[in-house]
């Protein structure tokens, strides 16, 4: 898979803060220590999470060298490293481990998420946002079109990018027991979007690369044309000749003991 | 239907208050003349507009005696007054519409909206926050039992208490013309109980009231035995041996031209 576009992933970075900003508002921290941004991406989730906690010690991960270098240059007092969330140890317990639209990207959520938890400091917080897009018309149609003739020969694999997300009872379970608090909220966002060929844009930052970027240059422009005019279909116009692209996203903040 | 018992209510305040807050987080206005609290009940949103807007013109609105009466004892200095939603009319266009937990009890949302919506000052919002949760187990049980044959006669009507909600497309078709923008979300929240019991006790708070209210008392007791057996089924418990309470609402923020 390319690395990634920061351009175009922050086209849409006021939408995108959103989830961001709502994860961080229900983080129950006075004046944390240490605090980690897991997934930072090209640093704007690390941002909010400067001017919330602007006395901690604050170090972003990312394994996109574009993403660090975008994140590096935007907060130039923070520490960038390359990692990966899979096998990240800290070097000292986080008092916030924060990942946002990040994990989605990681496999094994059973061992994960109960792993990252262990990481903690006592009474830290483990707070985490990821897209459950996985069965919208969005990311139904990259599948569907990836079994198709024309473009499955390089896509086998594609749909294995994402984690299988577990469901809200099922992080849950994972937590409930070793936490000393568990809050846990989905929702979906109705995003207004002027056009089909904007939804397409959307997901281009993220969710279609891993299809998309296996494909030589004529594939990759049938792939989008016959992908574009799914989208318009599965996204009629509504009233005002706009479409609404429904996102729905998963939230956990789970608490930790003192 | 009887009145509402505030104090059971408030039981569960803390939790309840939560959508009021992300509501009046995404209302974009800076210092409204005249604030309206459509179907206000015991005033804790009435005070949230309060502390938001200190300087407003703030009316609280509810067809509830008892409601009002614990509203004006939280907030002397608010004015609080009798009316029915569907009907209301303020003196004065106001600024800002806020009907937090309200509409869900009036019928007829395809005029009710777009009408609210007219009644606004230039620049004003119209802010709504429904709970979704007629397809949730606590809700469909309340109907199942109340089609069998132990309670049937007396509650043909319960299920016609809650207004039929248009889906979020549905509420964007009827504004987005006349609005400069709307902003749309659903967030279901997974409510941590101790019990099945504190499941029943939620929602005997507002919507079992429809189905229990109308029952001479010993079909009210048997009725409410058998949906707390159910309601224990449907909701097993997890990991903790607590329970979880999805509980899914649409939000809808519409601003108007200036």
């Amino acid at each position: 898979m390319a690395d990634w576009n920061p351009a175009l992933y922050r086209r849409y970075e006021d939408q995108r803060t959103r989830p961001a900003h709502e994860l961080l508002a229900r983080v129950p921290l006075i004046s944390p220590a240490r605090v980690v941004d897991l997934g930072c991406g090209p640093g704007n989730s690390t941002e909010l999470l400067r001017q919330r906690f602007p006395d901690a010690e604050l170090l972003g991960v990312d394994n996109s060298e574009a993403m660090l270098a975008s994140a590096r240059k935007r907060l130039p007092q923070v520490a960038f490293v390359h990692g990966d969330i899979a096998a990240w140890v800290p070097a000292r317990p986080p008092d916030l481990i924060y990942a946002n639209a990040a994990l989605q990207w990681v496999p094994a959520h059973e061992t994960l998420v109960p792993r990252l938890f262990d990481l903690l400091a006592p009474g830290g917080v483990l707070a985490i946002q990821m897209p459950d897009n996985q069965q919208e018309p969005t990311h139904r149609l990259m599948r569907e079109l990836a079994g198709e003739p024309a473009w499955r020969e390089y896509l086998a694999d594609a749909a294995r990018a994402r984690a299988e997300l577990l469901g809200a009872a099922g992080y849950y379970d994972l937590l409930a027991r070793q936490a000393a608090s568990v809050d846990l909220w989905h929702t979906t966002y109705h995003h207004v979007m002027d056009s089909a060929h904007a939804i397409v844009e959307w997901v281009q930052g993220t969710g279609l690369r891993p299809f998309v970027d296996p494909l030589p240059p004529a594939l990759a422009a049938s792939y989008l044309a016959e992908y574009g005019a799914r989208i318009a279909a599965a996204y009629p116009p509504r009233a005002d000749g706009r479409r609404l692209l429904a996102y729905p996203r998963l939230f956990i903040v789970a608490c930790k003991s003192k």
